[in-house]
């Protein structure tokens, strides 16, 4: 077996067999084949695909790359929840303390940044001091302590997804079933824990654009997570304008730290809330979608969903001082506004120019090897539906490189679409799928909760 | 414009710009992106294709990679010869030099090996001291001197091309027509030749399997050849068993040595004759087939191709005394004695699996970094059609690595088939194509030549 006869079997759309797979992770991991032909074979895997049983061999082969995590001494059900990644996506550093300090272990293994999209990794890394390279021990401490840790894949946990994330980033193969499905079912595997709660993105600034393929991939999640007796439950929420008002590592994580004091933006809040209230049902917390809301709603109300971030970041050595002052956080060098070309309504903000955008600011990682400027990003100041006077400040961009704002001016005015029309009313969250369904999704929880909306202005 | 961009594009089977072309070769040439993004584009080429327009297009930015060379000041037409390779493929060491012998000045680009097929340059390296990396001026001036040089892509001179192939050869790209049509064409056209003969190889031990694709090249080639007023006609040839009964560098350049002193298998012969009078008829020496077969056996039987050979090796500091006295070129330390298991007529021998095994034994590249074993490879000592008696020797692994030798038996012997019934005697050249035609080659030149069939016994 070698891997020039592996690459060759895939690139001609042949089924890679079980040992395949366990020779390309285990080869791949002790750097026995280089980079260069990792990336020809998950080009191949993107455009010949794989089937059912060859992704959950790969996800196995994956898994067995590193340890697998214990974590019955934790006492409860232990729930994560996943989001398949899109432009200012914080959700995961409100849901995690808020699920938690609502009374559900939350054990969550998280990513980088994959092309126009953000990771949680490397927004709470924009934290300085945030350690996310626990070791399985100091996880399960943490668990115990206080219900919730932040981890990465690490040399011990999941080392092959790690490599590979990179890799897929610089090389444009994020948006492929199979490889998705590998990389987020062996980190939850891996983490332990005993239900999994999925946000699969679908929308123009969603690795998934169609209704069709995000729904083909919860299933596959799904269907991967049941040969692992992991209980799964996905729903599909939009991803076509950016989530909230902040993209980029630092600017989100503070949005995020908005939330947590109960200013979120709705657009945010309803989906943290949903899924919250999800993985409060998943966690057998609650019986019902309504008394999970309220639970949600109850911690951050009371300020124990903030306490128990901070509990968070002090835990894993993060600066407490910025995040109680954020405003003392070190700013970019350079800030760009943005201001409107016409008059009209708001009707589209491209979300995936914005997360690309953001990215050559300095947000993202063009190649694998590039550092993050956490400071980068882009602060919108209107959403969709908004009317907008001519002249009016769209958004500020934000970065250390002077000549990265110049080169983003007409592309930032270019993702903005004005017209005399306002836009329908979008629905955020679409579908709930699980083992046995696709239902629509048509619970509204506007009634039951009154959102700020908070126009960011750091 | 950057490098992922232009991946996702070619991904999903968009067409390429001329300045995405210039773009890629530019910053690969000059390491502003690494090799695992140019393989993921390399594999996204292999299998979404580029157009006739692309092919052009990366041809030309291959070629403006390096210099041009300019011939105009050595006398007479010249003419080259490219094979797109095959399994014991050691044609142009022969050729060149009896062409030139003839009169016609040959000036020699060629390639290293790729995938399971051997490469001109590493056979020529494997005689000690032979250096190809000529700079252009010392290419001109050996043209001059003797009518004939051998040089490869170099620093100077598609240096695009030399970086890529190395890459292809490792992660199983090779078989691409537009790859190969811009590799081929960029060197030839940079080389400065007037006219071209090709040697395109099809069969199970070519890179293209059917007539259907090696006439498509054939065209592409001659196609592209067109834009750049380069005169192209092309030989479609049979590449099932390997050419000749030596497969692997110098075993190779040895019987390049034996055929040049008139001691040639047939099959190598009259593939050899046929381009050499092609390559006589398109430098305007002779006007017929007939005439150019005569002039060719002359320089052989007169033995001016073989010094011609010699002044090669002398003019680029090859040693003159393993050439002389090929016995005493190192031997491999360790060699394997293939015998049938069974008797009857030996029906097939495997190519790819006899170029594939002759790689692994060390005479070709697993990795682009790898160093090549010269004296590796395989003798074979019959060929299709011969009976066979069980336990007759059917052919002689060298190796360096005893262990390697080991692992190849097996596979050795699975790569001959020997049954009750004859096979069919099969043609070697197969069709005629220039830019008008595609014509079933029926020249007979066997009551021309009186072959001699020499069992190679070194």
């Amino acid at each position: 077996m070698n891997i020039i006869e592996i690459i060759e079997k895939k690139r001609d759309g042949k089924t890679l067999s079980k040992a395949d797979f366990e020779f390309i992770i285990k080869q791949y991991c002790s750097q026995q084949f280089p980079d260069y032909q990792m990336a020809a074979l998950l080009m191949a895997i993107y455009l010949k695909g794989l089937n059912f049983e060859e992704t959950v061999w790969l996800t196995d082969a994956m898994l067995n790359s590193g340890e697998k995590i214990d974590l019955s001494a934790v006492n409860g059900i232990k729930v994560d929840k996943h989001s398949t990644g899109g432009v200012g996506d914080k959700v995961s550093l409100i849901l995690g303390p808020m699920v938690a300090a609502a009374g559900v272990p939350v054990p969550m293994i998280s990513g980088r940044g994959l092309g126009h999209s953000g990771g949680t990794l490397d927004k709470l890394e924009s934290i300085p001091g945030f350690k996310t390279n626990l070791t399985p021990r100091e996880f399960i401490q943490e668990l115990s302590e206080i219900g919730i840790s932040f981890i990465g894949q690490t040399q011990t946990i999941v080392p092959a997804d790690k490599k590979i994330y990179a890799l897929r980033d610089s090389i444009a193969t994020v948006n492929s079933i199979p490889l998705v499905t590998a990389s987020i079912m062996s980190k939850k595997i891996a983490e332990g824990t005993n239900a999994l709660v999925l946000d699969v993105k679908v929308g123009t600034g969603a690795f998934f654009k169609t209704e069709t393929e995000a729904i083909e991939l919860a299933q596959n999640l799904i269907a991967v997570g049941k040969q692992y007796h992991l209980p799964t439950i996905a729903l599909l929420t939009a991803m076509d304008q950016p989530l909230g008002l902040a993209v980029g590592n630092w600017l989100e994580t503070r949005e995020a730290l908005d939330a947590l004091r109960g200013e979120g933006p709705a657009d945010l809040m309803e989906i943290t809330y949903t899924l919250g209230a999800l993985m409060l049902l998943s966690g057998k917390r609650v019986q019902t979608i309504a008394e999970g809301i309220k639970e949600c709603q109850r911690a951050i109300k009371s300020k124990m969903a903030y306490n128990k971030f901070l509990q968070v970041v002090q835990w894993q050595c993060g600066d407490m001082h910025v995040i109680e002052h954020p405003e003392t956080y070190p700013q970019s060098r350079y800030a760009l506004t943005i201001k409107s070309l016409h008059e009209g309504y708001l009707q589209k903000i491209d979300a995936v120019m914005i997360g690309r955008i953001s990215m050559k600011l300095g947000a993202g990682r063009m190649r694998k090897e590039d550092e993050i400027d956490y400071s980068a990003g882009i602060l919108l100041r209107k959403k969709e539906g908004e009317y907008i006077q001519q002249g009016e400040v769209l958004a500020v961009a934000y970065s250390n490189q002077k000549e990265k704002l110049i080169a983003a001016k007409n592309e930032l005015n270019a993702a903005y679409k004005i017209g005399p029309e306002a836009p329908l009313p979008a629905k955020r969250i679409l579908k709930i799928i699980d083992e046995n369904s696709v239902q629509d999704w048509n619970y509204d929880i506007s009634n039951l909760i009154n959102f700020s909306y908070k126009n960011s202005s750091y």
